[in-house]
């Protein structure tokens, strides 16, 4: 079996209770346990620290539909080229959209894609909060209002491209593969 | 009063108690609430996430003492420019430190400052990850080894950049303003 | 039907014999014409010395496999974000290798793949003169040659990164759309 | 006398008499074989190939002048910094032009020369075609347009750029030394 | 002691009566003689050329206000990350403008502050000159005019922008260290 | 006549007797004026600040010979893209260099240029204090001590470097037009 990460990090010897009903969940629902739940299992504090942000951002009510939040994941993934987040992220926004190309658009050039005015301007300032993050000025968040995005909006989004910030980080700092299964899905 | 971010987000209605003491926990032991945690207050889930993530990563047993958490945490914010998070841990660091120059120099250049083998390594890996996160290879882990980090203590770095890397990012596309009380501690 | 490129560009009134007989061709062996070869299909003289540049690289006798040099292609097109070039050539590393997250990872990443320490070699160059052509040195080519390469292989993977450095170009400067046929192949 | 290139990669046994020709003809015309042509002997195939898509863009019908063809390969090769084209391609822009300071502005920053806004749209397209191709939207292309040029006019821009991003790339990786004649032709 | 430079560059044997007189009046009237004086007195004719232009760029009339000299002062070092000059001039702002912030602000991020539309318009200009100045055009300067500045201020922002990318330079390259005595000024 | 400047910056009224002798001095010697000479007329006090640092720098005695301090000024006009140093200082390699394509690689790439390794840790160091100066440590400094350079000398490239840093930033940002009788000198 390939290794999941380059640490030597095994899982905790307790997993506690909850937390393997998230695994089972997982396993349940996705067919598989993500690898990044994974690489986490050594510690359960930083392992729900994690999963109660991630389902907090992409699971909870928000102007931002599941599918614009995962061409956000994608779009950041893609300007840091994280291997796991690109791979698992696509898959997402194939599998939503029911649009191959469109996830394959995202982790390639988001340019190229055939996008409305909204999700441009999303992924407009995606990219620049990706990329030069301190240059971002007021004018900046007006063009998401002006596109139809309220301030709880532009929060999201900011936090989005903050989380995926952080994990393409970690991922790519400790090497961690991503499940091989998610390469064949809603191609 | 400044207003803390550039975002229309007033504080959530009810706050529950336990997060009411924490905030008196804040301003009790820092003097302050820090605007960070005043700009989630809007959403007590993203609040609980955010702080249940940064104390974990800040303040439970590491192989990283808490200044070289700190370290880390405003190397980050310097590479990124994020005016909130260099004010804030930068009187960390001089705080911690008890040296006020380190902290000076970790916004500054942290290539001025006098470090040992260890920090010196663990600050290359952490600069590395910011800004190339992308082409960290084995050797960039093996080089952590070698100065004495144990695969857990590279997991902690590596957790800590993608932190600071994901909260740079939010405080300057919102217009974070850091508390003012920040800038004449620990001179 | 969606446009093939952004530059309004029809086809040649009278395409020669052997120009049609090469199209057939492609239809034929592929199931498809190429767009990057519709889109020439408006001058047969820069068609010509296209399709001659291009087959001699990619399909004439050379000390590397026809899966090396989709590798470099598709390295080159990841760095250049070239929407038409890495749907095209990525589809043609997962179907020559068999090994659709070998695909993936050239375009998402190359240094997350498992390669050896030829394909390292060659990659490393690759992306080298891809980037920062000016700042090759001997160095650089003794690299290759210590890798197994010989002078006549340094200069197909240069000639390869050149080919790749145009393409990718005059595909992104044109908005050529890749054929859809390639997202679900040999996935 | 100084090799051509870094590659030992003798010239083929047997030359074609249309090479030949070819070789004699621009010793007739020019005083002088192009070294970058010297260097592609020791494969015919890989000099035709080169030479008719050379030819094509350089010399066939296009509604760019010969000079604006060359100013644009001159621009493409400063940004790469290529030492053998911008020598070669310098050259001829002050021999066209007429204007040694024109050829020697394209080589060290063409916003100083002395430009039309035709020609400072061209080159302004060229540049960021250069740097930055993936982010080539259709208003880039309607500048031009608003220029006054055809669609034709921007396929072949467009062929410029990715020729010489060719030519610069291979020329820098194996290290191709230019003719020294060139330094001092219309001076 | 700690070295003030890493070069083993020991002041001049005879230091003449109008130097001494100029490190006494910097003593007298700083409380230090600041390191970068000290680092030029090995050659007197180097530092009489130094103090000549700092003297006549910082204190000799203009348009610009000393505020305003010093806050282009500190944004150029930040963007270099020069260690000297933003611990010396950052100092120098805190004092100028009785905003510590303000200095702060000009180290970490100079869009964080709160300035007005002059301060913006010089501040951009010296941000563009710092990091691409061969892409200065006439518009540039022109929004300079447009916010009331002579060009004769313009040539005094370009000056300080030049002054400071030199000794940026100097003082990173030769290791200078700052006077300790400037972290605790003005906070 | 061309202007010197993109400023509307007329020579002061009264050029006291020194300064004018200079200019004689310059007209003599070199046959002009040099307009980065005459583009400080307007104020006596700013030229001869510059002349007495330029003089010192490029004349008087230093473990560089003048070839060198002149390839030094190239190399970094080239990275700065300066119009008018690359002009007025490459024709300065060429003339005292006696050796014009020795000039056009400063000009165009200096890893071009057959250099022997005292000239290749020279140019490398002014390359990185040109490009990253704050990342600068004392393995750079080191590397030019191993090459047979003085710290004496070591200030004095790192002095060079400075200089053009600022003359290249002065020029481009008010458009400093160059003498048109350097293009042919020393062809």
């Amino acid at each position: 079996m390939t290794q999941i990460t380059a640490l030597n990090l095994p899982p905790a010897k307790d997993i506690p209770e909850a937390t393997q009903k998230y695994l089972d969940l997982c396993q349940e629902k996705l067919g598989l346990v993500p690898n990044v739940v994974q690489a986490y299992t050594f510690d359960i504090a930083k392992l729900n620290a994690f999963t109660a942000m991630y389902n907090d951002l992409m699971l909870a009510p928000s102007g931002l539909s599941k599918l614009e939040r995962e061409m956000v994941a994608v779009v950041v993934s893609s300007i840091n080229r994280c291997w796991y987040c690109q791979v698992a992220h696509g898959a997402a926004v194939r599998s939503l959209s029911g649009n191959p190309a469109l996830g394959e658009a995202m982790v390639m050039n988001w340019r190229a894609a055939d996008l409305d005015a909204r999700q441009t301007a999303m992924l407009t300032f995606a990219e620049k909060v990706t990329k030069t993050s301190s240059e971002v000025v007021e004018s900046d968040r007006q063009a998401l209002r002006d596109a139809g995005f309220t301030d709880r909006d532009i929060f999201d989004i900011a936090a989005l491209v903050g989380f995926y910030s952080m994990s393409n980080r970690v991922a790519s700092a400790i090497g961690m593969q991503p499940n091989p299964e998610y390469h064949a899905q809603a191609r």
